[in-house]
């Protein structure tokens, strides 16, 4: 692909972050957590669930961009603090969007990793500010971007010095209304022919329905993705944002309990 | 989905379609083959190649709707004879695409299974007709269609008195253009959740591109599809259409050893 | 455009299709007509409606090409004869879809074009068998096709030996749900671009919106296109389908009051 | 459509927007320019090219968002300084991109219109930083982007205090790749049901071919659209961006010879 230089080089060295003691790019990395804190309760309820059930990340939203400016926002720094004080008590390190450049700076002084959202994949101000910092940044695919775009916004924060990007297929827009948008899972193995960076799935946004979340959480290891992001809410029926399509505790624990037998065996298959 | 009757049924007893000694909608079904029936060597040594890797069944076109009207349009009755020929040798039960209403009745006498291709998916006259003869049918999903209007195809095919349909991802049209279409992986989940019908994936016309067959392969058996429709050509370079995607006997086998391990650990796994 | 021979042979020698008195191609045709036949008194007012506001053909369908097999499907001869004997009445020639190739020769001495819906753009042996008439063929644009395979599918008419083809743009399938479909208007210039045949717009089932159509009448005319296609009902809250969309006579006639007048003012504009 | 307050209040009571003698929502505004400012040369004979052929305001992009980080990513401040002096040696207001919040502030100071680019529609934060300056802002449709979102957008900035938005359809994205991106024509009409805000066609953008954009042009009149905003390039073999659908000065007086009699023509039909 035209244009690229730091994405695509070297495809034999592939890119392990190191972020605590997780390794993103080797073994499978399972990041779960609410789509934004609410509360210390719905934050740590949530936060120990996920790492009952073996996560080993934890998200949460600060900053919500919505399709709506009278829709919850987020609680913004105090939102921030909890997520940071659960992922604390849990062992967790952190994930959380930032989606206004002048915020970047200090978000990630509490943030392990900075998420880029979708609708900011080409707000290229961001993307060089976020370029600048040493935090590793999960990069979102724009849910009607190419693989090429998205590769060429990875390139705004790799020439900005900044080697950690996590590239994340969060579904892509097409007719279908059944889903929420269409998990493009091809995008795996074709990011892996393209770059040396690790993507992930985000189960939830794409298929936004309960019941696919499993099924396509376990096709993400057979495709040989490097891991998921998934919301998971202490209790959906009163969150926030996204209540229909938060995993519970219950379900996500379930769902762990087939993907981490099927990682391992998929380790030992001969390549 | 309003208006669905057949389709949508007894969602507990799933539907079980026995051909000779396959099963479709029990384990996990290879369907393999040339994409156009070309040649006697070409087919014979194509049947031969998929039969050592272990497909359960034959496939190949001897009518190939084909978007030039100067395009190879396949060999017709001839071809029809030497994939029905390729079967019996090898013991394969073979799937071969029926495109005019004209032709149904005895192109059943040669095929196992009839596929209406994704252009005929709304070719009402077509379907009907598929749905009086006794053979089952493989519906493949309009490139542009809905889970509910592809749903609606089955039902056509239904309400003539063919229980038989087997239903068929195959990749939509979307933005993306590394990929021929986009993959919708998770229609399987979906389709389960909707239907009593098995579902297969056609990973071939989907992604368009040799290397991502294998990893959307294993995906496809991890998402809990009933199996694959794959091309595989004995000389791809040689092929008269579709030679970029066709896998050699080679990667084939390489998928196939992948592949069937990943099937008896997932029959395994407790759900 | 590769492939394609006879589409896009001598621009500058645009085909012009005569039938009874009125031209394709010169001037701005209007095809008016309820979507489809329904009783006598339905097809003869609505008839009658169309000619008085100034229409120039009328169009009805017989054969319904429906999502679900349980919805109605048209007369079939019983509807085509009604819409035959409308046409004679008000002196309109007739457009019919016709669905199945067995239905061609006897369809094609009632109707003075032959429709090619969207969902059978690419049926290829229904595009062989009206090419093999002498009838014209108005092509619909496959609701997810491109250009290129639009053009194709002309190509398979024309390679036949028949000439005259109309195309009609009636709307691709988008993300958006607003309308119906997405009206493509900038194919008008396109198509003109790239072949010699006429083109018509279809801004009923393009926009799905009774309000919409006013203005993309206008905005065909505009545009370059050789005509349009709408669909007007005697009374709309009584159609059998498309109810939603139907123009009223009275709609219908203020928008030829405003569309003839821009007509002429286009045709006088240097160019 | 759920949510909006302000963007759909008192349709009957049409916002227009005063920038010195331009009033966008009455009558029609041609909008022109080059897409971004690269020399003084190239800006100052671009505005007179313009401003002859009749242009209403003058438009160029000092920070230009590129898919690439190593493309041309404009002049910045100096660049709006030269569009600056040429929007008044021509008594043309101008309009630019703003792409990041930090800057909205100053940049206001130089722009009569603040441009949201098509990436940016779902940047909130600058969304928000627009709609609490005084000026006029001219929010382009992401391109991916459904008419709801889309009005939530200028929600936002009208939320903010700032009631003068200029709704810009640029093309959207679809299967089709004969053209950019796909103009949605119908968006026009549609607009006008749902809001009070001005709307206005970019038909260089959306369709990426200097063939296409004076049909367009004129089918935009014909809708009912308020305006155009199209690139225009003194010499576009020679442009840093956009070179294959800039409008030579030539083409552009061409289409402004056919555009104002038609639109005279339309101010005076019935409606």
């Amino acid at each position: 692909m035209k244009n690229l230089k730091l994405a695509t080089r070297e495809l034999d060295q592939r890119t392990i972050i190191k972020i605590s003691n997780v390794e993103i790019g080797r073994g499978f990395t399972v990041i779960a957590g609410p789509c934004s804190v609410e509360s210390e309760e719905q934050m740590f309820e949530s936060a120990r669930a996920v790492k009952a059930a073996g996560a080993d990340m934890l998200r949460g939203g600060a900053f919500k961009p919505r399709t709506s400016p009278y829709a919850f926002q987020g609680l913004g720094l105090r939102g921030l603090k909890l997520l940071s004080q659960a992922g604390k008590e849990t062992g967790l390190p952190i994930v959380t969007e930032v989606i206004d450049p002048r915020d970047v700076s200090w978000v990630a002084e509490f943030a392990d990793v900075l998420q880029i959202g979708t609708r900011n994949m080409q707000n290229y101000s961001l993307l060089k500010e976020v370029g600048q910092t040493g935090r590793p940044v999960l990069l979102k695919r724009g849910m009607y971007s190419t693989l090429e775009e998205w590769l060429n916004c990875a390139e705004y924060i790799l020439s900005e010095g900044n080697p950690n990007v996590i590239l994340c297929e969060r579904g892509i827009r097409t007719f279908e209304t059944y889903t929420r948008n269409t998990l493009d899972l091809s995008a795996v193995p074709a990011i892996k022919e393209l770059t040396h960076l690790p993507i992930i799935i985000d189960p939830t946004h794409s298929t936004g329905r309960v019941n696919l979340i499993g099924p396509m959480s376990l096709a993400a290891v057979a495709a040989g993705a490097d891991g998921i992001i998934v919301e998971v809410h202490y209790d959906p029926a009163k969150a926030l944002c996204d209540a229909d399509q938060a995993l519970t505790p219950t379900i996500f624990k379930d769902i762990m309990q087939r993907l981490r037998p099927l990682q391992s065996f998929m380790d030992d298959l001969p390549s």
